[in-house]
């Protein structure tokens, strides 16, 4: 693993080198996770001047026997309540890099004025979402991460319908999901459960309240996994009872036209605001146009919720390899709603269009 | 509720006023609750020019049950893919404020840019830990809420020492405290538990693993309360098995010595730096000199990890009604160790000395 982590940060340094850059400071711990496989709190890593890298930790590696990035310089800060940054800065002055670039939309203003205090003469830029671009064609590696992510909330989520639903509260539920989710050999959720049942159903980011789940009620469920630092989603609607009323019914099959027209649309090469587009056309034509959040999905990765953004106003286009969500919803207030969450990688038709990581059944199951 | 926010508010607006500012734009998390009781993600307050104050939200308040900031206004962006900061920031110029205070240890150098992008002629200064300040010493509604997240911890650590824990991962353990904690009434846990077995034991921020616990260990265990927002922390080191050796007897106290002294020293007027080497004397003075963490305290409230901190480069002294932890560990590498930690308030003497809110006992008990 240490040479991919190597190759990336040559990629970085190429980079950097077409726009007249000499080194990079790299400060957003998801960035640094990708360029050199750990993210110990507060580190900073330093690429180049020259060939030499240099990741700047606060304190010693932990001994978790997972082993730290073997491939590069490691630094320690002689004090914990230092400023990993500033120390890297100092490196790169001290190695006479003769521009520094920085990743602006991370540092403080703050730190950003003690990293120029240290730096004197050098001239510092904006390194901008350089990094993150890197990170949103994902390799076999990280895909392979993904999958068993998604597998694990599969998992989960199946073990939890095959209990006793009715009277068990959206806190216990969302509790549960993220047990299991360890039980099954994640580092940990992928971001906060949610469970909304009843009115609170169908909605993006219900934070689980003491409600209780009675029969007729919509339950929609939302978790991820998170796995050797990969996040994934998954997010489904049931409803509880044996039979469903027939507004469940039509609401669901319309959230569920609308997110297979969307995962259908997902190819290299489509605009991601075609993708939203798609989701999204379905929703609004039955009259649901107040409330919809501003995206029907997103990228994922080392963060839950990255590039490509799939909303109306998104730039940019889909390329192989990008794993995304798609994940239309509508809530009606007072009576609940639904949402369908998939997470998928894109591909290209000739290898049989967009790979569906997150396979939970998406019939409307009564429970 | 409402006026609480509102007299601290008050206090913001005066402390600006005397430094000749008009408007403070505060942005962190906790400090936009700490004046508003609440905190949607991404949103911006508005503290001044004049007395109307402006909380600036991404997206419609959820409808959680818990109420929103009823006593300022509110305003919700057009887009939630705006920046509350920038329209914040938009609102003081209209207001013709004539000078603007933002959290530069907050904002993102490209956020700060946004920000004065559409301020023109309004200068921007810097409020600092203005709020930070003002949340140092708490009042009694916010210590009745730590008291009760210091009792859900309690209670919950409680209920594990009465199962069996030979056997059990780490990671089991740790989430298995996490369920109680919310079955207690926790929002969550105020931090990410902390389990420690065999040779993980005694250090300050060991992430759960799959090792079990055997006999003859050392477990040590961290874990905290969220309760309406506000976050306390407990730690305690157990022995597995009939009876400890005696090396461990030695250290656990060496250890107990050295939390006593420290929170035997915590009072007003102490400096901080003071009960820090009232807790690390006895420590050093025994030859552990390594490996010792920077801090053996810090305040608690809205955050975990918030001022004063107990460390030997701490400014201050101690004020009345500050809640801080004291919280000694030595860890022998390879053997393990002993952490003892406390959330206690601070009191003057007359008033009977620091109150100590986590009443787990700290005898050496073998499980």
């Amino acid at each position: 693993m240490a040479e991919v982590h190597a190759t990336r940060r040559e990629r970085l340094r190429e980079r950097c080198a077409a726009t007249g850059v000499a080194a990079a400071l790299v400060t957003r711990p998801a960035n640094v996770r990708y360029l050199t496989g750990a993210a110990p709190p507060g580190a900073a890593l330093l690429v180049g001047p020259g060939a030499e890298d240099v990741l700047v930790h606060l304190r010693p590696p932990p001994d978790d026997g997972e082993g730290g990035p073997d491939d590069l310089r490691s630094v320690v800060l002689p004090s914990p309540e230092g400023d990993a940054a500033v120390a890297a800065a100092d490196l790169a002055r001290e190695r006479q890099a003769d521009s520094l670039a920085v990743e602006e939309h991370h540092l403080t203003v703050t730190r950003h004025r003690a990293v120029s205090s240290v730096t004197e003469g050098l001239p510092l830029t904006d390194l901008g979402a350089a990094v993150e671009q890197l990170r949103l064609i994902k390799d076999e590696h990280e895909i392979a991460a993904l999958r068993i992510a998604a597998e694990i909330a599969d998992t989960a989520l199946g073990e939890l319908l095959e209990s006793i639903l009715v009277g068990r509260t959206e806190r216990h539920l969302a509790l549960e999901l993220e047990r299991r989710l360890v039980d099954h050999g994640a580092d940990g959720p992928a971001f906060r459960t949610s469970v909304g049942t009843g009115p609170h159903s169908g909605t993006a980011r219900h934070v689980p309240t003491d409600r209780r789940v009675e029969e007729g009620d919509f339950l929609t469920v939302r978790l991820g996994a998170c796995y050797r630092g990969y996040r994934c989603e998954v997010g489904r609607t049931f409803v509880i009872g044996t039979a469903p009323a027939a507004w469940q019914i039509e609401l669901y099959e319309l959230v569920f036209d609308a997110q297979r027209a969307g995962r259908e649309r997902l190819a290299p090469g489509v605009a991601c605001r075609d993708v939203d587009r798609a989701t999204r056309q379905p929703l609004t034509a039955a009259g649901h146009t107040e409330g919809l959040a501003p995206w029907t999905g997103h990228g994922v990765g080392l963060e839950i919720d990255e590039d490509p953004q799939l909303s109306p106003a998104a730039m940019g286009k889909l390329d192989a390899c990008v794993p995304v969500t798609v994940e239309p919803g509508v809530h009606l207030p007072g009576r609940g709603g639904v949402r369908i969450d998939d997470t998928l990688v894109v591909r290209p038709t000739a290898d049989g269009g967009p790979e569906l990581l997150t396979i939970t059944t998406k019939e409307l199951l009564a429970l």
